[in-house]
């Protein structure tokens, strides 16, 4: 089996052209390959197809073998992939996804694509609230970005004990689905600095929805305005949302690392 | 660049076949390639060269950057490789390391090394003794394998906090150089369980001189025979030391994942 891997911002995925390959039991090898010591390695498994509603298919599989929707960081290597292979002969695609289908527009300089920019969709955002987790008190804006995330500002992210109250936050009672939750730093009024801590994962190095979340809570709170950089600690993105009921579109890189194929 | 992604038990590392390919820089490479989200991922870098002593050399460096100078895991990589590329085409050869030449047996079933004997040179035993540390007192035989070990005996090593000991003892002043530590549990005359927190790197899946440095000890305290297996997380090695003073030769896997080129 061929295979590319490709990061955005350090979230890394093995893709699999299935145009031309065959993934049988995509569960099982999401699993076995994702394994860092044993496997390829990688955060998830992404099988590139062909489409009846758009110009191409992603079906995300995580490293524990389960199906994921959708990344914002996997999707623009997607776009990358099918663009620089000639798949998808257009800057602006369409690519369906398990949470429906996203309109992307690949930036391209000399026949590559250094950066891609994601539709994310409408963000729903809801009054702050408060809960208490261990012992302390901690104000949050909801925000709904697909999957829900629980947005919290400080001052300092760097000394904030994301290991701890992420959890803590993750799996309250408040949240029966558990959350995603964002540990945001507002810098200037055009840059927030982020940590988050994903549901089920930890902390990320690069979430593109918590991302989002983050600047859309910031945004309706007025404290940046509506064109945003966020440095997370895999990178930067830039986010743009013009309109509070317009979509909010994510902009940043898509690499290729290396192309391999499995070893009989 | 071409290269291929080996594991001896789970100890991975990037192999670079430098008959034909010239790596630039490889300090700052095995940095970058090491990286497991944002490179190839894997413990280190092992260049396989050509030796004016050996049947080849194999010149490895750490995911940090800094040179190593002998793994076990590793080595016997590099001979199922330079096998099954014909660029050995003996069963029995030598390996030139930066500790020595090292004689190698492949085992081979259809063209395919499925297992490698490693002359692991002669262990270096030396008379049990005690220290303190956290408040604690640890009895332990100080082994020498080319590197340094301290072995401990436990009835349970999963009951063990290695996470706490290993560095204790490590960082201990009686270890000037620091030290490895083995977490030793004799499960019966021809079976250890083992645990391994090695100098610099932590608690890891395998160790090849550790679980020699274990065998030692454990020999010549009469705890095990001469033939034994040594369970680690990462699989198994079967380890068999004949006479005190000739060379101990250890038995394990070597395992091919994929080969790939990186993207330019």
């Amino acid at each position: 089996m061929r295979f590319t891997k490709m990061h955005g911002l350090g979230n890394d995925y093995v893709y699999v052209n299935c145009y031309e390959e065959k993934v049988e039991e995509p569960e099982r090898m999401a699993k076995q390959l994702c394994d860092r010591h044993f496997g390829i390695g990688a955060d998830g498994l992404i099988l590139i197809c062909p489409s009846e509603h758009a110009d191409c298919r992603m079906e995300m599989y995580n490293a524990d073998g389960s199906r994921g929707a959708m990344c914002g960081n996997g999707i623009r290597c997607v776009a990358k992939y099918v663009y620089e292979a000639g798949l998808v002969e257009r800057e602006r695609m369409k690519v369906e996804t398990d949470s429906g289908i996203r309109r992307l527009v690949c930036r391209v300089r000399e026949g590559r694509v250094y950066l891609v920019d994601v539709d994310m969709g409408v963000p729903a955002l809801f009054p702050r609230e408060s809960l208490s987790a261990g012992g302390s008190s901690f104000s949050f804006t909801p925000v709904d970005m697909g999957n829900p995330h629980a947005v919290l500002f400080y001052s300092d992210v760097d000394s904030v004990d994301v290991e701890q109250i992420g959890p803590a936050i993750e799996n309250h009672k408040r949240f029966p689905g558990r959350t995603n939750v964002e540990f945001a730093q507002i810098t200037d009024a055009q840059n927030i600095k982020l940590r988050v801590w994903e549901r089920g994962s930890g902390e990320t190095m690069a979430c593109g929805t918590g991302a989002c979340a983050a600047c859309a809570a910031a945004m309706a709170m007025g404290l940046v305005k509506r064109k945003v950089t966020v440095r997370l600690p895999g990178g930067k993105l830039d986010i743009t949302w013009s309109k509070a009921d317009g979509p909010m579109i994510l902009t940043g890189p898509a690499k290729k690392v290396f192309c391999g194929s499995l070893c009989p």
